[in-house]
């Protein structure tokens, strides 16, 4: 399967330049120049939109949309407690699969090409990302205390069998092991999990220092941050993925910047849940690699990466009180290339020949990218993700003109509707 | 003319609650019930669709919208003296027209109904409005020294022609007077412009404690706070919105609590002008009126006031680390009605019979507003703006189904590339 791209801008070009991209199978064949053999199945006019790589959204719980909107406005412990559980606690795995592909469906509409999730359903996750084409790095939320911890073995067991199912699929998953959070697993279990990740090379994903609850505990219980502990467990051993770190000591911003280590910041969940700011161009400045994630729609309320792009170097500027940090270009590589390393894949968040096919074109006509000085600026700054018209992931088209290809809308809100109905 | 928008939510109503809209000229005629004599010229169908009154920007400049993404990620004195100050001078009064339309464009896409202006071609405004049926407050920016400064003398002149221009265009748009600020105004044109406003009954309009810089220079200069500067000045006896309002004294909180002053806020252009975060959950805890603005598209960079609303309760939450302040409800309000009173405006910002009819339509069937708990969060928490539909002001409807309808789309996205062609 050969498709050509004519007459495109590709972000990183001078803002006047246009040219062809060839994709044969699942990879970029050529740009500008038709490799030899090319067999040209299909044709889309990029004329009018810029092509960029697919947006990476480095921390959610896809399956939580069904909650959206579900409990807002409440302090967090009512919101947790007693109104996201009980519903968590509730659904089916069908259900959990429908809202794995609203999730999907929203973050493909909005140029999303990869995910990294934390689930508690994680065959219904593989089971939407081989329906819709999405590509995922999959995670286990694993919670336990120890080896002897039943539960906590039970879930790591789960875990594994779920990755079995996955590879046998055939869609675009990986996996890797998450341990909650520092909160939720005992000591002796984190150790377990890490063993387990080194002894077979996969790599760790966690929420980490994201309220000053969770860091004053880990001073009073471990006598040191949160940072420190992990690192004292021997967690940055492995590749791993720290979502949040909101809250840091600076000793914290020496241990993090280790090539190791990812942090995936949350900028609108970390403001709704009232955690604050995290030091993001303080990150940078350390050498700290990182991310960016929407975390789940039930604390953010949306999981559309041009939205989340914009409230991260926006909210830097105003924090930090210097229009400086955190660039257009800064910012867009943070939700590509950077995406893209702390999923370990070098192929991805880059358009070039050899990288693997996962592009979004952008409609360059909507009245808030007008006039046209700047692309990179105008997608930081001005765009609503909205405008993103064809999505191609590992060579699929997945949307085409803003219509989706691999998913039956109509099917999904209908489902999620009957779902949702069951919790008025 | 008469309209039937049948079988809508509206977004006051309980979540399952449908009903019919009546429009008689520009005005609501009536709801749930068909007034005698209607004439039923026009059918909207608004299954899937729900009705709120049209939000209301009360701080722009569009014109500016021609220098979008011109000059972003650059220090702010270079911003504006060298790269946004040459252009905005060398602008013909046509340039200034399309970049009008543009801005206008992208409010209606995103329904926003009414607009506050500062202006340096009120008349281009008066004309873009007319030409699309937008409805505007404009204020002529004012800047000068005192009575015997010629060119400040020759301004106020300029804005009340252009008033009586605006008067008799026909077009919905009222007028203002806008002095620019207090470090482009001296203390005796201050004075003059507040005595002309009060002998006249007209409104006020200015930028206020914007910056670190603007306030110290104004303990420095005048022994007192830029709002107490103008209280001391006489201005609080008129109606006035003051813009931005970031900095602020506790004494400030107080007088600033007056039912003739409505603070504009800007989250966006604060952040990215990197002046940080007003205070607006304090605010609004002291019963001082706030309204919401995006600036202007150089400094935001849209003019979508969905967006707006998102930055606004999301940095406050994020801000104080309270995840209670600024509902959704409270979001709304301060960019509906909220706006309404601060245009002076008792007939916008509510939906009810008798209301001028200044409305829009959001499309319910979009994977960011699914599923459907509670329509309120999901516009303050999820939307993105474009998922307006509809969009009537006064009557008229200017967006059908997601097309404009008094705008030629291509004409401006030439005339603003033809212009913007030129300083590239």
């Amino acid at each position: 399967m050969g498709i050509q791209i004519k007459n495109v801008h590709l972000l990183d070009s001078p803002e006047n330049e246009r040219t062809d991209i060839y994709i044969t199978g699942d990879h970029i064949s050529g740009i500008g120049k038709e490799p030899r053999g090319f067999s040209k199945d299909e044709v889309i006019d990029g004329s009018g939109r810029t092509a960029m790589p697919g947006l990476i959204n480095c921390h959610t719980h896809a399956y939580m949309s069904l909650m959206r909107n579900y409990a807002d406005d409440v302090p967090f412990a009512e919101w947790l407690f007693e109104r996201i559980t009980p519903i968590e606690d509730s659904l089916s795995s069908e259900d959990a699969y429908w809202g794995n592909m609203l999730s999907i469906m929203e973050m493909i509409r909005t140029g999303t090409t990869s995910f990294v999730d934390m689930q508690m359903f994680p065959r219904m996750c593989v089971k939407a990302c081989a329906d819709s084409g999405m590509r995922a790095l999959i995670t286990r939320g694993l919670v336990g205390e120890g080896p002897g911890d039943e539960g906590g073995i039970r879930r790591l067991r789960e875990a594994f069998d779920e990755m079995e199912y996955g590879k046998a699929s055939g869609a675009n998953v990986e996996f890797a092991l998450g341990p909650h959070a520092i909160y939720t697993c005992g000591e002796a279990y984190l150790r377990h999990v890490t063993e387990l990740a080194r002894e077979k090379g996969m790599k760790l994903n966690i929420h980490l220092a994201e309220t000053e609850k969770e860091y004053r505990d880990c001073l009073e219980e471990h006598g040191c941050t949160p940072v420190e502990y992990l690192e004292r467990l021997g967690m940055f051993k492995s590749h791993i993925l720290l979502a949040h770190c909101v809250r840091l000591s600076d000793h914290d911003f020496e241990l993090l910047a280790n090539p190791n280590v990812f942090v995936v910041t949350n900028p609108a969940s970390n403001m709704k849940l009232a955690n604050g700011f995290a030091q993001v161009a303080k990150m940078l400045e350390c050498g700290i690699q990182v991310a960016l994630g929407t975390d789940s729609a039930a604390s953010n309320n949306a999981l559309n990466m041009f939205r989340e792009m914009n409230l991260l170097t926006m909210t830097q500027k105003g924090a930090r009180e210097d229009a400086l940090v955190l660039s257009a270009e800064e910012t867009l590589k943070i939700a590509t290339r950077n995406g893209a390393l702390a999923m370990g894949r070098e192929d991805l968040g880059t358009l070039k020949t050899g990288s693997t096919a996962d592009l979004i074109l952008i409609d360059e006509k909507s009245p808030n990218l007008m006039p046209r000085y700047n692309m990179k600026a105008a997608l930081a700054y001005s765009a609503s993700g909205y405008e993103v018209s064809d999505v191609l992931i590992g060579g699929r088209i997945v949307l085409r003109d803003r219509n989706f290809i691999t998913i039956d809308e109509e099917q999904v809100y209908y489902q999620v509707s009957q779902i949702a109905d069951r919790y008025k």
